[in-house]
Order: structure tokens, then sequence, then C-alpha cells
């Protein structure tokens, strides 16, 4: 049985790119509306290849420097193969990006035009878009490894080939990482900028069709949170088929189990697919839709994709190794439960976002300050589940599998979480569609009935991207703690000594310092591109005669704000990115594996809170605003509301940003220690 | 020698009390000034006095739970005895904190009543009240150690004494960890409600007579920066000296070196009093102080103390164990670094502040996103320092005293850095005695000429501030690392599986969240008590008729004031004390000492991360704000201005409340795991 599973893998990936085909053709086939709705679609969709011709440009050199790098300095590992495996990656990364945006841009006046008639089709467009976006994903990730794992098997070997398609996984990560870094800075950059230009200093409403910044704003979520999220979620699927697949191959479980437990990760991405696509087709929105119609099918999705993975690994590694079944079943709760503390934490009807609007009536200083403590309160309990589920993981795995069965379980547990990834990515990419589409609506006027109605799938917008937002810390951690894993067992599962040799402790300082100067330069970017798309609007609003008012020939000048923004976003991508990808190249190189270790440990443990602190803090205090924009303590033009802005300003980068650029930012490094590994084991 | 070397530091530690108290005779014997002046001390006084005694009985209890826990917990490791360190080394800590208090509420309406002769008798009058802080400190620390020492040398032998005197050291940090949360609670509560209600919504000066918070600010500086920070220096300070005894008391280096390494610790210490006597004689201030005035005699003392323990060394250990002056020197150079990069990204001639005053140009928002990224920014210095001071220090003391002497040469160079200590809490413990002779000059209208001179002062304290915290962060974290190394020498240098064991990793994880919670409840109390202080001084401007026009009759009642933040600050320093007393027993027990390892590992990795960024996040927006105030961008009442004053909102608890309170946190932990090693060694 072992021998076709991943052929059938390779079924199931096909079958999912078609379900995605399906998803396009069906969005493609819905009324695009208006002309005028038709323009500003297109206005989004020129500005949002304006950004990714440029950034796939950047990010082809970078790529190319890579190649470069592999290939002599792992020459004796290998290194052509890997190469190619890492081009392979990136490729399929920006092939499922570039795919997501286009369908995206072309999604949102889509459902604009759809919401005329009613809620319920709008969402469905919106969310056959996020769909789209989630089985490429799924498809591209699963077919490419099991292609490359089947080619490398026969080229190779089945123990070597892992080490080769790591390849796979850093190509991902690399594009990943540009993608999620330049996006987030042009996002918020192009955000900030319409923001404090038209609401604060102009007072026209967000999406105004004469503030200059607004389509470069809507350009912004495409890039941002459908490319960017993609390209993120698609690295932490790779990474934690890869990672248990490398344990596997190496050590006492393949002497035990051979074949058998590398390719069983293969068959529960398999049926994630499947029972994603379940999850997909129980979306089926009538009348008023409620909150939580897109909340429940990633539950379903994951209760189908627990009890199936039960009878996987009873049947692909017999009852006597059932126990590890509970790694997987750790990893989905864990993955639900972060996404149930962030709901609780950023969702309006609980108490800190509430206690955050009523300290805003103190003044900003006090918003912020209430905002922070809670971001950093939350940590808590995400960081106990994990430990929790790293523990039980790693317990359960020794005891099915015997010595080296637990740092596999907790690779089976990233996994579990994972799978299920089709569906997550596909009710999170709704969210911006659905927003774009209220910009559209907004742009060209359309009636105050159909607004609401998009309003509407705003609100669910919101439950599903808090429900993501976990999901991606939590598989960004689970699949770095995975790789983390395997590269403990590279170098020999060596004991390293506390303090029997300084270079630990220095590791792990070193590593905990580096996302801290990450989100530091991260941040600063983003200040300095608002800055610059503010003056530009300023600009426009000073020198276009009759912009203001609104004249009839009076119209912004769009593409120098998105030019701008573009601008910011790409100049400033590199430096934080190289330091990324480097840092632990020169960690190895000159400290030795156990720094490198130790920068890890340090690395994943910061990042990890500094992603659920930003997200958290970030998600807050945007709900907060809305809050007062609702009405309470006074509503809008009050001081409570002045100092909720301020919040959101600080917020927007955090949670769009800084925070989750984190997930990447641990996920390359350890897949670049990984990789690189040979060259530390002098 | 060796055996005379404890009974010279006896002497020394007699003579640095003894200084002291001249000190504190020359400050008393200083004329008090006019009777308001007097009756504004003496409210300070009494509300400080009020503070104290609530905390006192607070800190007693908690004292006594110790006692009994120690007694029992450790009744097989002379539990009793440890615990009566435990009590001395709380007593000296409240008592040394007690008397500093009660000469800086003395000193300064002396320090403003010197103000109208010259601004250099004020300086002198603010500096010999740091200096009896100073010399109190380093005399106590030294004085208790040695005599415990000696004590417990011939009672229990030795090489068991130094496992004896860590009581000691937990005593002090106990103390230290409530005197700096309790005592930054409250002084922010005070702070921030005091300019809310005072600068933000009545528009009247800081300090003016009319405001009811502005006694409790006062008294907030007296009891958070004199007698909180003196108590985090004296738990570092003992944590220094205990940190290479215990560890040279153990294991190779006893055998090779006997006693000589234990008692160089103590010489060094006893140097460290000669130079920081030497470094206060010569402050001279004449004529017009310049700035630096404070600032050159440390850096004259530490290099003092650098050239003199070279021939410590030689003398102690003899010349073939020479190499061990490096770890001392790189302490030294460690510490005067970590200043001068705080100095740097806090000094408004510089770029960051330049920059973020420049960003509050466009809101609070920018401004407060400005300052986080520069803080973030800054920690890579420090941490980039502090790991080559690691390195050198591990790879010399190795070299000079063969196995066992790296870790020894990491506790040396705490050592180093802390031996100055005497003159360092000195210069640091002016500046919140000018800041009150400020207040009291303000308060009682003296001449502006006065408080011009005064405000010189400030500008010198605002230095010594930033030389002090940087002292005080990387002392806690060579302390810290010092007390880590010792339990890891403790716990059998057990070589930890990275992820052989599971519980390694977990334990980072836990580690690295606690400062993250700590912080989050330390913020948060300071946001509920300067609510509660905004909303009783509103109340008064409301009740009580005239006091907003300064009518004679109309005081306010500033007792109210001060009870309520003292209240809110005890009420809510007991959760986030007790956490960090309690988890790490937690962690050694129930997941071991591997665990506990890495838990320490991560605490003090991100307990540094965070205690960098926020002092000097806080200390860049405070001088930003100030820079706006004198005239930059429109000065105040602009709009810059306003949004520099929420940075400062956020910028004050930060630098002054959780952020030094991260200091003691790690302390603290490391210490409780290394009393606590035998309960987790089964």
């Amino acid at each position: 049985m072992v021998i076709w599973i991943p052929w059938v893998a390779v079924g199931v990936s096909v079958i999912s790119i078609l379900t995605a085909a399906t998803y396009a053709r069906l969005v493609l086939h819905a009324d695009a509306g208006t002309e005028p709705m038709r323009d500003t679609s297109k206005s989004i969709q020129d500005g949002a290849h304006a950004f990714i011709a440029r950034e796939y440009t950047a990010v082809g050199v970078f790529v190319a420097a890579m190649v470069v790098l592999i290939t002599i300095v792992l020459r004796h590992q290998h290194g052509w193969m890997i190469a190619i495996c890492y081009v392979v990656g990136a490729i399929s990364s920006l092939l499922a990006g570039f795919l997501g945006l286009m369908i995206a841009t072309r999604a949102n006046t889509r459902t604009a035009q759809a919401a005329t008639k009613s809620t319920a089709s709008a969402l469905q467009v919106a969310f056959r878009s996020g769909a789209f976006m989630g089985f490429i994903v799924a498809g591209f990730g699963l077919l490419g490894l099991t292609v490359l794992y089947l080619v490398f098997k026969a080229w190779v070997g089945v123990q070597e080939a892992p080490n080769i398609i790591l390849g796979f996984a850093l190509g991902a990560s690399s594009v990943a990482l540009f993608a999620r870094v330049g996006g987030g800075i042009f996002t918020k950059s192009a955000d900030i900028g319409a923001d404090m230009v038209g609401i604060v200093e102009e007072g026209i409403p967000e999406d105004d069709p004469r503030n200059p910044a607004a389509i470069a704003d809507n350009v912004g979520d495409n890039v941002g949170n459908v490319a960017g999220m993609g390209a993120d979620l698609y690295e932490s699927y790779i990474a934690a088929i890869i990672a248990p697949v490398t344990i596997a191959a190496a050590g006492a479980i393949f002497r035990r189990l051979g074949e058998k437990a590398m390719v069983l990760p293969l068959a529960i991405t398999a049926l994630g697919i499947i029972c994603s696509i379940i999850g997909a087709l129980l979306v089926r929105p009538k009348g008023d839709v409620p909150r939580w119609e897109l909340t429940w099918p990633p539950y379903v999705t994951a209760l189908l994709a627990a009890v199936g993975s039960f009878f996987l690994v009873w049947g692909i590694l017999g009852k006597e190794h059932l126990g590890l079944f509970w790694p997987v079943l750790m990893g989905i709760v864990a993955g639900m439960a972060i996404g149930l503390v962030n709901e609780y934490y950023t969702n309006d009807s609980f108490k800190p976002v509430r206690e955050i609007a009523r300290s805003a009536k103190t003044g900003g200083g006090t918003a912020i300050l209430s905002g922070i403590s809670f971001g950093m309160l939350a940590t808590v309990i995400p960081v106990g589940i994990t430990a929790l589920a790293i523990g039980v993981s790693y317990v359960m795995g020794s005891h099915a599998l015997g010595s080296g069965g637990g740092i596999y379980g907790v690779g089976i547990a990233a996994l579990g979480m994972l799978c299920t990834t089709g569906i997550v990515v596909a009710v999170d990419a709704f969210g911006p569609v659905a927003d774009n589409a209220y910009g559209i609506a907004q742009m060209t006027e359309l009636d105050p009935e159909v607004l609401a109605s998009i309003d509407k799938l705003d609100s669910i917008g919101n439950t599903t991207t808090s429900l993501g937002k976990g999901f991606a810390i939590g598989s960004a951690v689970l699949g770095a703690l995975a790789l983390f894993a395997a590269y403990a067992q590279a170098i020999g599962l060596a004991p390293v000594n506390m303090f029997g040799d300084y270079k630990f402790i220095v590791g792990i300082l070193l590593g905990a310092v580096t996302p801290f100067v990450f989100a530091a330069l991260v941040l600063a970017a983003v200040g300095r591109g608002a800055f610059a798309v503010v003056e530009e609007a300023r600009r426009q609003f000073r020198e276009i005669e009759g912009l203001r008012e609104g004249a009839p020939g009076a119209k912004p000048d769009s593409i120098r704000c998105i030019d701008i923004a573009n601008r910011s976003a790409l100049h400033n991508m590199f430096l934080p990115c190289t330091i990324a990808i480097i840092a632990p190249m020169l960690v190895g190189f000159f400290l030795g594996k156990e720094a490198l270790a130790g920068f890890l440990a340090g690395a994943i443990a910061v990042g990890f809170l500094l992603a659920v602190m930003m997200a958290i803090s970030g998600g807050a205090w945007s709900n907060a605003k809305k809050l007062i924009e609702r009405g309470e303590h006074g509503g809008k033009g009050t001081a409570a509301h002045a100092a909720s802005i301020i919040g959101d300003t600080l917020g927007d980068p955090f949670k769009d940003t800084a925070g989750p650029a984190m997930n990447i930012l641990i996920k390359v490094m350890a897949v670049v220690s990984l990789v690189f590994v040979p060259l530390f084991m002098k």
C-alpha cells in the first residue's frame, strides 16, 4: 500500500487544482457590474499588477543569487538538485500568489454587483475567490512536494530525498518572506496614508473617490492580505509536510518503519484536502446570512480530518502505533484554540476591546497603553497551548514509535494543524475581497442598501480573519518547531550544554534579538512609506483644482500614490529579508551548530510572542475604533474617537505588517538552518 | 593573605557606611529654606512615609511566608540557616531603601534653597543625597555578605557556605521586586494622573500647587526612582558578588585554587568601593556647572577599578591566572557601552529623538510607531555587547583557570560591571532629588531664576539617568546570567538535549512568555491607577470651590490622591510579584531541572529585550516631548505637542515601571531557581 500513497497524493492534489479552477470559472462568469465599477476594479488590477511586476523582478534577482549560493556552498551535498527544488518552490509560490491576485482583483467588482441582488450571493462570489486561493495553495503544495519526492526517491534514494526537497520549502519560504514583508509595507503605507489625509485631515469618508490614496489602499488589501497571506500559509503548509518526512527518513524511525512513516504525512495532507473540499461545499449561503456563516465549515473540516487521520494512522502504521493519532488531534485543537483566543481579545463583544474603547476616553496614550497590555497578556494562552501540544505530541510520539518518535510526533502535530489549510485560506482570503467590494461600491457611489449588504460581509470577514490569524501564527510556530526538531535531529541530537559552552546561551540571545530588529525595520518602513503617501496626497489636494470639492473633471492621480507605496515597499524590504536569511548562516558558520540551535530556540520563542501580541493589540485597536464609530462613548468626531484612531494607526502595521512577518521570519530561519546544516557540521 | 581578605572587605564596607553617614550629615546641615518650602517638603515626606509604611507591612507578610516556605521545603539543606540569611537580606534592603528615602525627601527642599545661591551648590546638595544612597547600598551589601560568609564558613564549612548565603540574595531580591513594582506603579499612576488633569485638561503647569496630584507625583519620584532604583541595584550588586563565590565553591575550581577564587569577588568589590569614594570626591561643582559634571566621575571610577583589579587578580590568584582580568574589563566596558547606547537613543542631540519629534507632526500614532521601532532596533547593540562580553569572559576564564573557569569568568564579568555601583547609584539618585527640588520651587513660587538654575540640574540628571538605566539593565542581565551559570553548574552541568527531550524547548517558551505577562500586568496596573487618580483630581477641581482660580483658602486634598495611588500600587503588585517567584518553582518542580534551565534562558533573553526597548522608547518619547516644548515643530500647544504627550503617556510606565521591573524579574527568577535547586534534583 505504501508505494501507492504518493500517487494517491498526486491524484488528490490534481483534484484540488481542478476544484480551484472550477471556483475561478464561477467567479469569472459572474456579472462584473456597471462600467464605473469595472473601471475602478481595473485600476485596482493595474495597481496590483504594477506591484507584482516590480516585486517579482526583485525576488527573481534574489532567487538567482540563492541558486548560485546553494549550488556552490552545498556542492558536495547535491547542491544543484537542491537548487532545482528551490526554483520550483519559488516559482510555484509566485504563481500561486499571482493567480490568487488575478482572481481576487476580479472578484471584488463582481461581489459588489452581486450585493445589488442579495447578501448571500455577494458572499458566494467572495467566498469562491477565497476558495480558489485555498485550493491552489493546497494543490500546488502537495503536488510539488510529492512529485519531487517521487523523482528524487528514484534518483538519490528514499532516505536522501528529503534533504534535497528541503530546497522546495526554502524556495517557498524566500518568496513568502518578500511577499509578506513587501506586501505588508505597501498595504499599510497606503492604508495609513489614505486614512490620515482622507479621514483625519480632509474629513471625507474611507474609500472616497476624491482620495488620491484610495485605490492604493484597495490594491494593498490584495497584495498584502491575499498574496501575502497565501504565500505565508503556502510556506507553512510545505514546511509542515516536509518536516516529519525529513525526521522519518533519518535514524531510528526509518529502521523500524521504513518508508511508511515518510508517506504518512502525504496521506494526512491528502486527507486534509478532501475534507477541505467537503467543508467548502458546505458553504451554501441563503437569505440573511448569519455572522458565523464561514466560521463553522473549517471546524467541520477539522473534525473530519481528525476522525479520518485516526483511520489513516491505523491503516498505514498499524494498530500498535495508533498513539500517533494524538499529535494530529493536538495540532488541530491547538490551531483552533489560538484562533479562539484571538477572537476573544479582538471581538468587541468581550472585555478587552470594550476596555480599550473605554480607556480611549482619557486619550490616545491610555488607549495605546491598554491595547499593549492586553496584547502582551494575550500571549500566555497560545504559548501554554503550544507548550501542551508539544509535550503531548512528544510523549505520545515516543510512546507510539519508540526513540525518535517524540520529534516525529511534534512534526505530525504541525501537520495536523495545517492539513486543513485549503479551507482556512478560503475563508481567510474572503475578507479582503469583501473589503475591496465595499471600496468599489463606495467609490462608484452605489446604493446605501448595497453598502449595508457588503458591510455585513465585513463583519463575517472579521471573524474569519481572527480564525485565520490565529491559524497562521499557530501553524508558523508549530511548523518552525517541527523544522527545528528536524534540525536538532540532523545535528545528531547532540546534547547541548546549557553553560558547558557559552555559545548556546549566546545563540539564544542573538536569536531572541532578531525578531525585534526585524520588526523594528518593518515598522519603520511603514512609517516612512505612510509619510511619503501622506505628502503626495496632500500635494494633490493642494495642487489639483476642484479635487476637494469633487468637481466633475478633477481626478486624483492614483497611480502616483501606488507608485510611491510600491517603491517604498520594495526599497525597504531588502534589509530585513536579507537579515532573516543570512543571520542563521552566519551564526551557524561562525559560532557553530549548538549556537544555531540556541539561536532558533530564541528566535522562535520571541517571534511567536511578538506575532501574537501584535496581532491581538492591532486587531483590538481596530475593533475598538469601529465600536466607537458605531456610537459608543460619543461616537465619531469625539476625543475618544480621535484617540481610537491613534490606536488604529499603530495597530495597522502591527497586525498586518510586522506581526504576520514574524510567522515567516521564524520559519525561514529554521528552514535555512536545516538546508545548510552540512556546512555547520565540521 | 587569603584569610585576611574578608576582614579587609568588612573594613571597607564600614568605611563605605561612614562615608554615607558623612554625606547625610552634610545634607541635613544645609539650609532647609522658607517655611512654605519646608511645609511642601514635609508633605512629600509624609506621603513617602505613608507609602513605605503600607508597602513594608505588605512585604513583611510576604517575607514571613517565604521564611516558612524556605524552612520547610529546604529542611534537609539547612533551610533555617537560609531563612536567616533571607531575613537579613530583606531587612537590609528595606533599611537601605528607607534611609535613602529619608535623606532624599529632606534633600529636595535643601537643594531648592541652595539653588537660590548658585547652581553649583544646589548640585552639591542633590549629589550628596545620591551619594548617601550609593554608599549605603554598597556598604550594606558587602558588609552583609562578608559577615555571613565568615559566619557560615565557620559553621558549615567553606564550600557549603555559599549555598546558605544565597538566602541573603533571595531576601534582597524579594524586597527589590516589591519596591520596584509597587513604587513604579505608584509613581506613574500619580505622574500620568497629575499630567492628564493638570497639563492636558486644566492647562496649568506641571507641579502647580492647585493640582491635587502634584504632591503625589513628587512622592512618586522618591518611592519609585530613589527607593525602587536603590533596591534594584542593591540586589544586582549582591547577586553579582554571590554568583562567582558560589561557582568557585563547587567543582573543579575549588580543587585547584581553594578559597582564593572565593575571596577574589570580595576583594574586587572592596576595590570598587574605594574607587567609588575617589570618584565621589571628584565631584566639586564650581560656577556654571557643565552638563557632563556628573558623567565623568563614574568613568574615572571604572578606569581605576579596571587597573586596580589587574593587580588584585595578579596578587590573589597569581600571574598564571592573570587572564581573569579580561572578564573584569569586559564587564566594565559592557556597562558603559550600554549606557552610551541608551544616551544615543534618548538624547535630543541625536537622530532618534529628533525623528520621533518630527513624526509627532503627523500625529500621536506615528510618534508612537516611530518610538517603538527605535526602541526595538536599539536592542541589537546591547545584546551584541552582552554576547561579546559573555564570549570573551568565558573563553578567557577557561583559558586562565581551566575547566569550570568559563562560568566563573561570566560571573566575574558581572562583578566587574557592578563593583562601581556606589558611584553609579550616587549620580543616578541625584536626578529625582533635583526633580523634587524643581517641584518644590514651583509649588512655593520661587524666582524664575532659581527655577532656571534647578532646570539646569535636570538636564544633568537626564544624562546620568541614561547612564544609570543602561547600567541597571546591563548589570541585571549579567547578574542574572551569572546566577544562571551557577544554576547550570549546580544541576551538574548536565548536558541538555535540545530536542532529545521536549521539556527544554517547552521551558524556553514558558520562560519567554513570563516577562510579557509580567509587563502586561504592571502596565495595566499603571493604567488603572492613573485612571483612579484622574477621577479623584477631576472630582476635586469640580467640588473644591475656588481651587481652579487659586483662591487663597482653596487647597487641594493631596493626601487623598496619595492614598489612591498607594492603594492601587499595593493592590496590583501582588499578582506579578507572586508569579515571578512562584513560576520558576513550578517549572522546576513539575517539568524538571532541564525545563527550568530553558525557562531561565528564555526569560533572561526576553526580559533583557523588553527592558532595553521600554527604557529607550520611553526615554526617547519623553525627550521628544521636551524638545517640542522648547519650541521645535511649533512648540507647546500645537498638534505635534499633543502627539508628543501621547508618546510620553505610554513612555512613562515603559521607562519607569515595566522596563525597570524586568531587571528584577530576571534576577529574582534566577536566584529562586538557584536557592531551590535541591528540590528539582530528584
